[in-house]
């Protein structure tokens, strides 16, 4: 099924590629493939679940330019894109069991960059054990563009929702906020914080922060932690601070946190300590594909002997309330306004 | 799960589109929801798959200004973007269950656009009992691209293949065949084909032509008669010439086609009545979403009689030979050479 789309084109610009579709999906994604996959032979594919289980689904698009850098390394593109996914089905406690690629490519991409992209993507999808189930190959006179969609299983109704919050929840993030953020600044380069930390910081803090930015690590091992005790879970990708408040606004319940809580690696800590922007950068910016999750406090405990189990790091750093609406964040004990999505000052 | 990608943007281009992104998921989106989509405001949904079945998935991407034009009515843009993945489900004997749908949208699409667009997913999904599920909606300095994922069921290991075709079966497609290519010749306007017809055909059969093209019909009515009769299928939607042979290549089978016996509408026997291209153009010519049906003779009556019960008219049309790689074509009694893709000449 990842064929050149079922469709007349009214269009087709011309190309450089030197592989064919067909070759393309022989070669570099074949490979790949799943045994729900069929050899990428048939209009669609199978996925299998078991009694009692159901089917996790998620997709992501990405743009050329507007979800990554267009000179940002192929085979990172495609390990992230898939992880982006997989981080998804991890905050919903599911376990991963394919995926669906589609890939709209302009005139003239490199086979060179294909080949990457598809090494990348091998890459995650192999050590995750999300094999490529099929998808679809277009051409497009706009950049290159991307589609993921990701399926996983839990057992029936057992989807870990956003929507679970309650009051008197302890609300804990996996890893560390802010490394990603801090990761694009540095990349960007432009303004007063890239700059800062480009001079700053030490080189092994400043490849850490441009690492994560590049290479997110889907929380799965958290599975059976959000399984036996989570109430709900989502994964920070947007902002740690906007994707709270999301959470919260539809579980319909308000939060306390403490700021000074907030789990920083010793690069982001650095970094903090160089720039006043690099705090607020921290926990607004996106990127992080942590876990933000609920737990009531008498499975609390639980929780983090089965997280330290799994080698993921938890930290508590607030509680929900039952104040719909209201999330306080305080630092050093004073409330730290914000606007609706970022900081308005510190 | 419908929010902006998970994804800091490197660049956010600049919108005139006065619905915000989640007013967009909100009063668009949302009422096309299915329980599994869980109001769309998770990071992801479910697919229940009852015990003894499997799911059966399909992906298309689309490119305004490659797949469908610009100034397409946007209603029927969505019709068809879900039909044609329907399709796909229709050719592999599949219950549709639900989709996913990603939007990149460029800068300045306007709210009434989109609005149509979500009628006319809507119109689809409800006669087709295929809700929404979940997607990502993105920016894309480019044209506008969507995908659309789409899911459905089967008993288990009863998906039907492409790579079923053996010889002696007899080869059988839907409805006719060629209206939709015409219709495009019609709407493109701009050869000896599309001229010819403009002026020669009867306003309804040009009407005909130009509805085959927008609005395909999923044939999934056929389910019963294809789960019940038949060993291969696939939907004919790159041109039946080019698709039969895709069928018996992955079957590893060769074929004999009476191209006389090729079911055409009036209206294309009207076009090919007026102009020596509109046949090649018909049997070649992409958009179909008719099926292709290898049907073992044993079997063959009675997959008319569940066909003719279903509404949906079979014809068939040759059968499968053992020479793998050999497809013979005939009209009048005489083969017809082709290129690997197309005719090389009539």
């Amino acid at each position: 099924m990842v064929e050149n789309g079922g469709q007349i084109k009214v269009a087709e610009p011309e190309t450089d590629m030197t592989l064919s579709e067909d070759d393309l999906i022989a070669t570099l994604f074949a490979p790949l493939a799943g045994p729900g996959g069929h050899g990428l032979k048939d209009d669609a594919a199978t996925v299998g679940v078991d009694p009692g289980d159901e089917l996790v689904v998620t997709v992501d698009a990405l743009v050329a330019g507007v979800h990554f850098f267009v000179d940002d390394p192929a085979n990172l593109v495609g390990l992230k894109a898939l992880a982006a996914n997989l981080s998804d089905l991890a905050a919903k406690a599911a376990q991963p069991s394919g995926f669906l690629l589609t890939l709209a490519l302009p005139i003239g991409t490199p086979e060179a960059w294909l080949k990457a992209f598809a090494a990348g993507l091998a890459e995650t999808a192999s050590a995750h054990g999300c094999p490529l189930l099929g998808g679809d190959t277009v051409r497009t006179p706009g950049p290159l563009t991307l589609s993921i969609t990701a399926f996983g299983t839990v057992a029936q109704g057992a989807m870990l929702p956003r929507t679970g919050a309650r009051s008197g929840d302890r609300l804990y993030v996996s890893g560390t906020i802010g490394d990603a953020a801090l990761g694009l600044a540095l990349r960007l380069g432009h303004d007063g914080l890239g700059a800062a930390l480009a001079t700053g910081l030490d080189p092994a803090a400043q490849a850490h922060l441009r690492q994560r930015y590049l290479c997110p690590e889907p929380r799965l091992p958290l599975g059976p932690a959000l399984r036996a005790c989570a109430h709900a879970g989502m994964d920070v990708s947007d902002g740690f601070v906007g994707d709270l408040r999301k959470l919260l606004r539809v579980s319909g319940a308000g939060g306390l946190v403490d700021l000074d809580r907030i789990p920083l690696s010793t690069a982001a800590e650095h970094a903090v300590a160089l720039h006043h922007d690099a705090f607020r950068t921290a926990v607004t910016g996106g990127d992080d594909y942590e876990l933000l999750v609920s737990v009531p406090p008498e499975t609390a405990d639980r929780f983090e002997r089965l997280a330290a189990a799994a080698g993921v790091r938890v930290t508590t750093i607030g509680e929900v309330t039952a104040d719909p609406g209201h999330v306080t964040f305080t630092r050093a004990g004073q409330a730290v306004p914000f606007a609706t999505g970022s900081f308005q000052h510190f």
